[in-house]
Parts: C-alpha cells; structure tokens; sequence
C-alpha cells in the first residue's frame, strides 16, 4: 500500500464543484473514476479543501491510498490521457503513510481576479468577475491590509457553515493592476492564510469591491470584520474569478 | 439610411465559425439576431472576412446599413444586452456610404497562440495549441522571415479555396515567447498582410511548428514557399490558436 500526493489544475466551470454529491459531476468524480479506471480499484479520495461549483484550482492537493503497482511516472501520464481536458495533474508524489491533505495542510493560498470596465472581455468571462465601474485598487489594497493579523474571520464566513472556530491567521492579501500588454483593465488579488472558512475569500473580495466602487471607506473591511456579522460584509463574489493557488504543507 | 461600422470581439469556441450556413450557429446569426431585435429589421451583415469554427477575434468588423435612428452608444450599450456572452461589440461608428467591410480593407493582423511543454494548461486549452516537444522559437523566428514580402502563397492555401490570385504581401510576421508569470511556455505569432488565403495562417503555423521542433531544418519554410504546392507544407494547426486581432482601413 502506498499513499499518494496528486497536485492538479483544473478549469471548474463545468463541474458541480469538487465533492462528489447526489446530483451533477464533480471533479471529485471525475479523478477517482480516472483512477479507478487505471488501478482496477475503487478508492476514495481526500482534498485539501472542496472547491465550489465554478471554482478553479492551479494547485489543488489530493492524497490517496492505492495497492497499484505502477510507477509514478507511469500513473501520471496514465491520468492526463484518462482525465477530461478541463482537469490536469501537475506532479505524482509517494508521501508518507499516514498523509492526510486536508488535515496536514499548514497554509492556503487563493487568487481572485477581477477584470473592470464597461465591456466585459470575452476571453476572460470563465476565469475573471466583470465589474462594470472602474475601480481604485490602491484604495482596496490599502483597505484589506486591516484583515492582515489573526483575527475571528465570522463576519466573512456564509451562513450555514459549521466550524469549530471562525478565528483564522491572514498572512498575506494583496490586490494589483496588471501592467503587461491588455491586462490594464485585469486586478489580482492574493490571500494567504491558515485556513479559510466557507466562501471567505469571495466575501473578502464582495467587501473590498465596494471600497474600490467608492460606495464604503477604505475604514471598512476592518469595521466589518469588528462586527462579528455576516450581515455587515459586502455581498459574496462570483466563483467563476476564484483559484486556489497552493496549499503548503510541512 | 446610415452606414454602420462594428467592431466585434468574440471568443469562437461555441460556434459553427462566422458565417451563417445551413447546420450549426454561427456568429453571424448571433450578431444579426441580436441587431433584428434591436432595430426591427431583418437585414444581413457584411464581416472582414469569415473565421472557422473556433477561431477568435478581438477586433472583427462588421458593416451594414439600417434605419435605426437609435443613437450610436444605445445602439452599442443594446447589441452588449442582447448578445450572448461570448461575442462583445468594442465600438459602433458611422461610416461612408458605400463603406464595405471586405472591400475597402487594406491590411489584416492575425494572432496564433502556442502552449508547449509535457502538460498542457487547461485555462489555456481554448485559446492555444498545445504542442507536448519544446519549441526552438528563435529558429521559427528566423525561418518565418523568408515568408516576408509580395509572393504567390499557393502553397500555405488549403485544398478547395478558390481565389483569383494566390499572391499576397506579407508585412511582417513575429514569433516570441512570453516573458510574464506563468507565460514562459506562451509562444504568440503575430502576422500582418495585405490579405490572407484560406487556412493560410494555419498553414504557416504548421509548418514553422515542424522547425520548431527540429524535425525541418529553418531554410525548410522558404523551400514549402518557393514549391508552388500544397502538399509541400506542414500541417494545419488547428483553429482554436487562431485570432483575428484587427482589420486596417484607409
């Protein structure tokens, strides 16, 4: 027996999310039954994190026990042919027994994009939210530094999530304009922390986008997070501009 | 009665190419729906020219005449509401009478985009051939440039085309991979001429591909040119890589 550690990107726009469910195909889905396939084995896999229906990843983790003899290299081209072309995996690793990618996963970090102006951009409509109004990043920027720390994040968590605890350590967040050729119009956010509660990350971004419409003060984001209230954060960004980037391990 | 001008970007994945045909919809019945609805009038548009199934544009245009006296930026903001979400209209001017989008234009700039490496990017798969060898773009550079100049193309022209000369000025033609994040394996052709034959720019591509990757020497893409022959080439590369980036006027 051997436990495996996958790293997988994927375009989730036409998946029902990552966790296998009663209705609609998952990512989820989509491996295990790849795997199968491959080690003649039913299996089960376990996740860094579920990703929801329209979320993107460019490093999702995925661990699993397999009896399949077949060398890493083998099995990982062996997945790319048999996986849908909207799902990659990026490395196969043996890891130790006992490796749980949810459990022992120490840091994750996202990516939210953002393209703004009166015309959406077609190219980008899958992987960016089209906001309409122009916005002041160096103002978002300035206002999300307030959520840096460790604090009790429940402000930005959806109702009906059920955590332990809502208290999370942000290390990181920052927002830029691109500056290359055509991405003028094209704002990245990125977030680190030690975890995420439920749509934590699209509520930070919903939030940060009213500081950059000019509707709230840069003050906000912080009196929002004061408040230990969802009712008083901004509303929930699309899934479609969300990437999970990494997760760090040990 | 007024001349109008579009200038159209759409991403061509969904649709049986630009021009309406008997099976399948195309991106002309989308825009000519969508300017019905809006004006009232059935009528007929007239493009730069056609691009095939999965081929992309950021800067098609479009002529047609109407009797909408709708103001040009309601008409524009209109079309945006009412078409689907893979096609956008950039601008709405009004032109000459007797202006012809096919006619009157002097100069076409094409796009091809290459991804290239063992694992192809699926946020790219869309909008990018992904070649598995590793492409030796500086030779593809310097084979491109005996294509440079007034020659008879007949043999970058594909089977079934029926054109009255095969000669075309070819004004510059540049390959470069990209330097960003994440766009060390991007590898984008830019190619302007005073018109282009059917699949010509495929064509092309093909052919600079196979010297890319060492498989013909870098003299090879002048010889296929010097041919007079079709079957001289390289491949077509498929249409998904394929912009049409803009059409000059006088």
């Amino acid at each position: 027996m051997r436990t495996l550690k996958l790293i997988l990107a994927y375009d989730g726009t036409e998946y029902a999310g990552w966790q296998s469910q009663p209705h609609g195909f998952t990512l989820q889905d989509a491996l295990e039954s790849a795997i199968a396939r491959i080690t003649g084995g039913a299996l089960r896999v376990t996740a860094s994190g579920r990703t929801d229906a329209g979320v993107h990843a460019l490093g999702q983790v995925v661990s699993f026990i397999t009896e399949s003899r077949l060398s890493l290299d083998v099995l990982h081209r062996a997945l790319n042919a048999h996986l849908p072309r909207d799902i990659v995996v990026l490395s196969v690793d043996e890891v130790r027994e006992g490796f749980h990618a949810i459990r022992d996963a120490k840091r994750k970090r996202y990516r939210y994009v953002i393209q703004d102006g009166p015309i959406g951009d077609v190219f980008r409509r899958r992987f960016a939210w089209h906001v309409f109004a122009h916005l002041h990043v160096a103002a978002m920027q300035r206002a999300a530094q307030s959520l840096v720390g460790t604090h009790d994040f429940c402000s930005f968590q959806s109702a009906g999530a059920d955590r332990e605890t809502t208290v999370r350590t942000l290390f990181e967040i920052s927002l830029e304009r691109g500056r290359g050729a055509g991405e003028e119009d094209v704002i990245t956010l990125e977030i680190e922390a030690d975890g995420f509660l439920y749509n934590m990350v699209r509520t930070i971004v919903g939030t940060l986008v009213q500081v950059g419409r000019g509707t709230q003060p840069e003050s906000w984001p912080g009196e929002v997070l004061r408040a230990l209230d969802r009712r008083a954060a901004g509303q929930t960004a699309p899934p479609h501009g969300l990437f999970l980037v990494d997760v760090k391990y040990e």
